[in-house]
């Protein structure tokens, strides 16, 4: 978790809580993260979406890492917007792991994108 | 598309091509896309394969935008890796699409990511 | 939703309620829907979930229909399982919707099934 | 795939082949599987994909399961009309595999829906 906050680090990422399945975290949408008409490129969405998935679906102890993940883009974010991601489990079935990421603009709540994480608790730690 | 490549711009990522429905893009694992293990996020695999689909489905012509995506993680990409992304249409129908991107490492030619977006032409030019 | 019972009555699906975003169904694996071991065929399950989805999108009123649809096989169903699907409207945005549905075995609650549709209301009722 | 065949049996799936990762097969859209309106339930094109997937991705020899597909629904199909499934594999990694599925209409060969599933070799046989 430490090592996903600090690949995140460069975004500005912070994780406000992880434990139980879930987790928690804003980023600021800034300058290097929109187009020339101030709207976010949704990858930096997905990127604060996988994050808090990674924290939550680590928040159990074993090294588990995403298999996959689907999006929804529901509204555009702009430049300067503040995005709270908030991940929790919704299912876990042998190594694998189900989680669902609502990330919301801070102020209006507005839902920005809906984001279905899928996890596998890794064989061994990766080296 | 300019617009694609300057938000993505930070990211060092270069459109390689772009055109009838397909793109082209590169982008190397620098520093700050990974973790302590040297391990690269998978949300920078999707930003390079967002941005390839975003060029691919604007090469048309009407401002297209993302409605959502889906990746599969296929294997991890390490520091100093090279990814190449492919993005190609499969089908378009009204307003909408779907394209196929796919993420390889440079050289052995590995499969990093599967990712499938699906686009729609805006209803007007985001302002 | 008369029309969704309809289709679906072959398959013995049983609604239970459906309003306000919301739906429960039932429904039994037969014969008719297990390999030579005695397992339910996934598009079944499927079936299931996607018919729950559409009565809980469709409570809202106006027609809409299925846009598509992610689902992540959790465990096998067998011959004689009832299951019971719950599906939930998780945001809407224009004329789309996300649902989540959740296919459980009647007994043991245990999870069969976790399913997300995208909702698009019909831009005119289909002929 | 002969389990397949027999689960499938009842909707009238006809596998026309199956080998090296891929598969073809065709179903006709009955009076059980449309609405009111004459509409196939997605849920009957799912089944359709599904099993065309389930053919490919046992081609290889190992039970193989469905661990999980995505859908999108492309342009209704109607009552009578003969749908034709090709599926694809995409890529395999250690146990597991992507398959991508396009389903069409027999005659005017217009798409109606693109499928993409994710498939995993079994432990060990189901019993």
């Amino acid at each position: 978790m430490l090592d996903a906050d600090k690949a995140s680090g460069a975004l500005g990422i912070e994780v406000a809580e992880a434990g139980e399945g879930r987790a928690r975290a804003r980023m600021t949408i800034g300058e290097t993260m929109v187009n020339g008409h101030g709207i976010a490129h949704g990858g930096y969405v997905f990127l604060l979406a996988d994050t808090t998935f990674a924290c939550a679906c680590n928040s159990h102890g074993p090294v588990t890492v995403a298999a996959g993940a689907e999006i929804s883009f529901v509204a555009p974010a702009r430049l300067g917007d503040v995005l709270v991601a908030y991940a929790e489990e919704r299912t876990r079935f042998g190594r694998n792991g189900i989680y669902d990421v609502t990330v919301r603009r801070e102020g209006d709540d507005a839902v920005i994108a809906e984001f279905r994480g899928r996890s596998r608790v890794a064989e061994r730690p990766p080296t």
